[in-house]
């Protein structure tokens, strides 16, 4: 029986809308009070499978320290076939009528821990950290905004994925807080820059792609082969501060603005358990040149929340609601565009959506959209406005795909601001 | 006597031009036929001093496995203190009137190696790459090029030593070859881009700095320490096609423009070697926000030099001399802007200082400006002509800080470019 059959269960109990049934099985990087060696586990509904103890067991067939490393790195550099047929024996092991873990108490103890037991760590050593703006309505939104909205997209905007490099020094992993950023502010009322900390901190709502398979320098990705390269997905926050971003983008692009955290998802949803939610993605006009040009669907059905939290408050305000599947660009076409060039790729580099914002306004993935660069206030359970982001406000985002009585899910990006540092 | 005194001698001999007397000790990773282990080295003259047989014979108090790790990395990261006795332990082993290295015939067969029979090695892994935009004259180009005379510089430049995350992956050690890029061109005539070979390809004259001693996550880094957060310096080319850039720019960057490659110099010239070229840079006006305000000076006397060498021909066409003194904002000025929203550093972090023109036309670090992108060719030596780099052309940089009776020299950073691929 594959791996994604709907059919397929587990003898660890998973409810309908858990983000982790046996079809999922995303990997991560997790430590415990008791064992404080960050070691690779899955996510197996509310338990973490240690797939250094079940290596340990001699259950799975790859050494043990691989599993020790610290990071997905090492197993990932091992190569597309052991993934999957690491996930494959996984798959196995927990299926409700294979006995060998099932019924095996003594390495259930060692193997299956409560994830609420578990402190969860960066899942891969980031190697590189790449950011896009493949959303035709956050781009059309952004355009509007601080250009003119009879011109809202860039001229190039149609033909090219645009990305751009951003900071992997700083990419955290979820439950990471972050000081609010300081910089340089240029307002209105002064021709000279003032510095102090942002006062329009905001989110963006993206996923990101995981490298596995790096190609060599000099080396372009085919479109066709670029899905191959990818190890897996997580959930994205790209946290940004509007105001000092608004003064030094012209010409280099987003530098302190974005550098001081991003933050992603724990767990990687692999490419395989996300297969059977490929769909088409949105028709390209002009159709983009031959290298961009793709023969297979490469759209994925993923549902997307944001919700905020204040410090004063346990209610969770619901800030937008959209899908992955409107993105304009694939992530295959942002790989073999990145590449195209000659540039090279290494395991861990991290791939970042941009803003994914839907075509209502309940759907747009940043607070400079929801809220019109402030322009809207939105109004919180507690009565509070909100513009952009408070100091004590907690971003949580989550994504799932939706089976037939299952999710494949995505877990959360959370992330709660501090205060600027003296 | 101190590691930089002029009167200092070896009992290797080394003629006044060289780049590498015993005032210098550049640290670089080397392998040889004989020994493929990559591993650290320090030039002395036309040698290379090999650390790890240095270390097997119990001169150096740092395990030797350090010095095999692969790169300067591990060997950066044990901290200031360490790079600096290592320095002084070396000075001391290498200097005319100290008898235990000169006088042991098996060891200097075992420790000093001629360089021609050296490959050298990229000098560290990079952790990051971040590129500025620091040469008033550059930014200045660049402006009356492409946007208007009248405003050159663009209203944030004299307040923020503008810079951007470049692509880390694709840094190149000297040497090594690359070939010209593919990507979308955008030609005047038409509406629509194409794809094809870069038409316009460059080189950037910059010199690149090494961050030794990092900062953590949300603490930035005070300008008057800024300095002892850098290991050493080096030269880069920053190699750009500059229709893609053209092409690509807006709004977020220079992205597949760069990313194809960039070199830099094997030989890593550490800050106490350039101590005693500190001068003072160019006068700010208006003066800069607090946090970017020097107590010292942070400017450095480093002549510069490009030659162009074609495939028919063994004559060095030289296309530019300039000084890295005139750069308007200085390394400990990027390192604390970059840092200031709590962005963190890591071992290994390269920094290029952005294209280094001078204010004369000979002095202009890019092919761009050089002919003033394209209107006024060049006109070598065997009589062709030159606009943009065309195939077969070797790119040389060097760059040396002048000294009473020797040199502090960095080497050099080539590059030759191949035509695209198939």
């Amino acid at each position: 029986m594959h791996t994604n059959d709907p059919s397929l269960k587990s003898f660890i109990a998973v409810s309908p809308e858990s983000h982790f049934p046996i079809q999922n099985l995303p990997f991560g990087i997790f430590s415990t009070v008791a064992d404080p060696v960050p070691r690779v586990g899955v996510a197996i509904g509310d338990f973490v499978l240690d797939l250094a103890a079940l290596e340990d067991a001699d259950l799975l067939d790859v050494p043990s320290e691989i599993f020790r490393s610290g990071s997905l790195n090492a197993f990932v550099a091992l190569g597309h076939a052991t993934w999957r047929a690491t996930r494959d024996t996984i798959s196995q092991l927990l299926r409700h009528d294979n006995p060998v873990l099932r019924d095996n108490p003594a390495l259930r103890a060692e193997a299956l821990l409560p994830q609420e037991q578990a402190t969860m760590h960066l899942p891969m050593q980031i190697a590189g950290y790449t950011d896009f703006y493949s959303s035709k309505e956050h781009a059309t939104n952004v355009g509007c905004m601080f250009r003119d909205p009879a011109n809202a997209l860039l001229p190039n905007w149609l033909h090219i994925p645009i990305g751009y490099n951003g900071r992997a020094s700083s990419v955290v992993v979820s439950g990471t807080a972050l000081h609010r950023p300081k910089g340089q502010l240029k307002l209105p009322e002064s021709d000279n820059p003032v510095f102090g900390p942002c006062r329009k901190l905001d989110f963006e709502l993206e996923t990101g792609f995981l490298i596995g398979q790096p190609n060599a320098l000099g080396e372009a990705i085919d479109i066709n082969v670029a899905d191959q390269h990818i190890f897996g997905m997580v959930l994205l926050n790209d946290w940004s501060a509007r105001d000092l971003q608004q003064w030094e983008y012209v010409p280099l692009g987003p530098f302190n603005s974005k550098s001081f955290g991003t933050s992603i998802s724990a767990w990687v949803v692999t490419m395989e358990a996300l297969e059977p939610f490929r769909v088409a993605s949105p028709e390209q006009q002009p159709a983009p040149l031959p290298y961009l040009q793709q023969q297979t669907d490469n759209g994925y059905d993923i549902a997307l929340e944001v919700t905020l939290k204040t410090a004063d408050s346990s209610a969770e305000n619901i800030l937008c609601k959209t899908n992955f599947k409107a993105m304009y660009w694939t992530m295959a076409q942002q790989l073999a565009h990145h590449t195209v060039s000659g540039c090279n790729t290494q395991v861990g580099d991290l791939m970042g959506s941009g803003t994914i914002s839907g075509s209502t306004p309940d759907a747009y993935g940043s607070l400079l959209e929801l809220t019109w660069n402030g322009q809207k206030p939105i109004t919180l359970v507690d009565g509070t406005q909100r513009t952009f982001i408070q100091d004590g406000d907690e971003i949580n985002m989550t994504g799932w795909c939706q089976g037939d009585g299952y999710r494949i899910g995505f877990g959360c990006v959370t992330g709660k601001i501090l205060p600027a540092k003296g």
